[in-house]
């Protein structure tokens, strides 16, 4: 683990929804509208290292910030991934995907394939609400 | 969507466990021991495409495969990634990692690093057993 861990004490997050469990923000990289992580508020390394209720809770998070990311930007597909390989503090990355996109339909970790034309525009203020709206 | 959908009909999938809803397959790719796939027999293109109860279903499938890696072959973390970009067919990817693979600590579809001097070895009929004991 990087010491100290910089999702144990981060700074500069642009966060969502805030939970007792978790905090979802926005990435707000111009290279992916859109895309959001879910990051546990405790530190732990792998999903199996929560108990069962916690893990049921932030994958609840997911799925919400998938749908809002639907209900707003319809993208071709969504991207779900909990790697940690580089801070093994458990979060979720939660990416809009476009045929169109740099990478499609490599994952974005991939090697750019190509310019993005007409990317997409999203508001993390219009995300935030609708978390809001979906997890109270 | 690929017409016929691969995963709706597949061939030679090396099948670990198999519930009415998912199986989990070994993927068998000798440069990445261990890796499974927790893949819906069903064709459905996100998670949210589905009832609460089938995710959960599913994710508990994602979180046994993890914890039987997790005893067997101990690695350094655990990558979980539902992508699907190129098979738009729920299917969650469950691939151990260590500190000295070819590509730690980018995810395995980034670009490979090293070569990876003492690659774990398992047999996927002991994960195969173990997914049983746990999942019934």
């Amino acid at each position: 683990m990087t010491s100290p861990c910089p999702l144990c004490a981060p700074t500069g997050e642009d966060v969502l929804y805030l939970s007792d469990l978790y905090r979802i923000i926005a990435v707000n990289d111009p290279a992916w509208p859109g895309f959001c992580r879910v990051i546990l508020n405790q530190h732990a390394r792998e999903m199996t290292d929560l108990p069962i209720a916690a893990r049921t809770e932030i994958m609840n998070a997911v799925w919400a910030t998938e749908s809002v990311l639907q209900d707003l930007i319809q993208p071709d597909k969504i991207n779900l991934a909990s790697l940690g390989n580089v801070v093994p503090h458990v979060h979720w990355h939660v990416i809009p995907r476009w045929k169109d996109d740099s990478h499609f339909p490599d994952p974005v970790w991939a090697n750019r394939q190509r310019d993005w034309a007409k990317k997409p525009a999203v508001d993390p203020r219009d995300i935030a609400a609708k978390l809001k709206a979906r997890l109270g």
